[in-house]
């Protein structure tokens, strides 16, 4: 993040959290001022890109490529670590100079699991969870939003998810709720499911408080991970979208090929990212 | 590279060659449709990124970004190698799907040397040499040009380089020389020894053969090597230039940072320049 973005975010913000910002900046009659169209986008990971890796391989491959900002994924920290064991974590992370700024994806098919997702993002200090919740679970989710006042971010998986294929299927659930019950647009599983990424982010801006970030091989069902840019998504457009609604949430890059060895797919990602941002 | 610029440049140029594109370009009066300003340009790798692996570990590192055009470097395939070990290593680079566009950077500090890339370029089968002639041999090797009908792209190498530290000490001892004596900016050093890149693609458009890309960290001296997008080489403004002039010879990223292990770093790099292109 540049220092001048960084000051907008804290003077706007003080201690609420940047993930606050997308809800700020669609709120009727803001006109504080917000990213403009040409300002750098915040970037982050997706943690289920390091799915094959520890904590320590992960950060390792985080400053390597200098993205530090990390969406948790329970793979490397399960939601139900004892105390210690997530303040354990939470110490390498921030010795190793990396933002925690959301934990997830989080499967939620219980009360439980419900129950045990806000106890564990709160424990992690977080702000907001991308999860995905039952669609009976979703109203009790909502209590807990404004229970824990954190944010819940309900992620799109592409056709073959029976809850949420495309965003549209998120947003229609959760637009009358708590405006703090928003969605995790994933770009990839949006084309997959038919619907353009830089069509939803701008139908669903008052309700995007994260974004998954890839490119895939083909618009169909079938579409397979592959570096950004070598794909048919147009990543202009995703950020043309993006600084068009003022987003000020992060852009976490989920990349989901050569998973055991992803290290020079994800910089060819990050770099393609940051090249679209500044040309 | 496109099929349709494979097919412009085809039915441009028979069987003279991508490398030529640039001198057709700055003919007067050519009218000829060229690369435009949104065209793709053409991305290779400068051999020297490769200094610390062999023929096999190259490839490989190659395919796996995708970049298939390539600068050989003489640490890889020597220039005194025999004939059978020349096209032992053409055989390796054939079958791994490698189009090697030019051979170098190559010094020549005596007649022999200056013999001895002539016919290993010869040999190798490529139409372009990038090479570091003595300035006392720059004539010798106008002679070479025209006796092998083989380009010399005369490279850049920065402050400390006592024969050409910038792209003008290059330009002003072949400007009036054979248009097949032409340069190879090298646009790291250029910054390093305080010419702006983007200048000079314009200034040398019409003996601008072959170009080094990369990013350095800082515009002095000693600027280091970084991955591109990082560092403070305008990659937009040379991007610019270049589709300025309608270059269409290689731009190959020459990454210098990480050297065993960089295989991230190149894709990073690689991925920027793509972004940029495509922003």
């Amino acid at each position: 993040m540049s220092n001048r973005r960084k000051f907008i975010q804290q003077t706007l913000l003080g201690t609420t959290g940047a993930a606050f910002l997308p809800i700020l900046g669609s709120a009727a009659g803001n006109t504080m001022p917000m990213a403009n169209e040409s300002a750098p986008l915040n970037i982050g990971i997706a943690g289920y890109t390091f799915a094959k890796f520890n904590i320590e391989q992960s950060i390792a491959m985080m400053k390597r490529i200098n993205i530090l900002n990390l969406s948790l994924k329970d793979i490397q920290l399960p939601v139900n670590s004892t105390d210690a064991q997530i303040a354990a974590a939470i110490a390498k992370f921030k010795e190793g100079g990396i933002n925690i700024y959301t934990v997830g994806v989080i499967y939620m098919k219980t009360k439980e699991a419900v129950d045990a997702a806000f106890i564990y993002a709160k424990k992690v200090g977080v702000t907001m969870i991308v999860g995905v919740p039952s669609y009976d679970l979703i109203e009790y989710a909502e209590q807990k939003v404004k229970e824990f006042d954190i944010k819940l971010a309900i992620h799109n998986h592409g056709p073959e998810d029976a809850l949420y294929p495309a965003p549209s299927d998120v947003y229609n659930r959760i637009k009358n709720l708590d405006t703090r019950m928003g969605m995790c647009i994933d770009i990839g599983h949006s084309l997959r499911a038919g619907t353009l990424p830089e069509n939803a982010i701008k139908l669903y801006k008052d309700r995007l408080f994260d974004i998954h970030i890839k490119d895939i091989n083909a618009a169909a069902k079938d579409g397979k991970a592959i570096e950004m840019g070598r794909g048919v998504i147009n990543i202009k457009e995703v950020i043309g979208s993006l600084r068009k609604i003022k987003y000020a949430g992060y852009c976490s890059i989920e990349f989901e090929k050569d998973m055991s060895d992803p290290l020079p797919g994800i910089a060819e990602s990050i770099g393609y990212f940051k090249g679209v941002m500044n040309g």
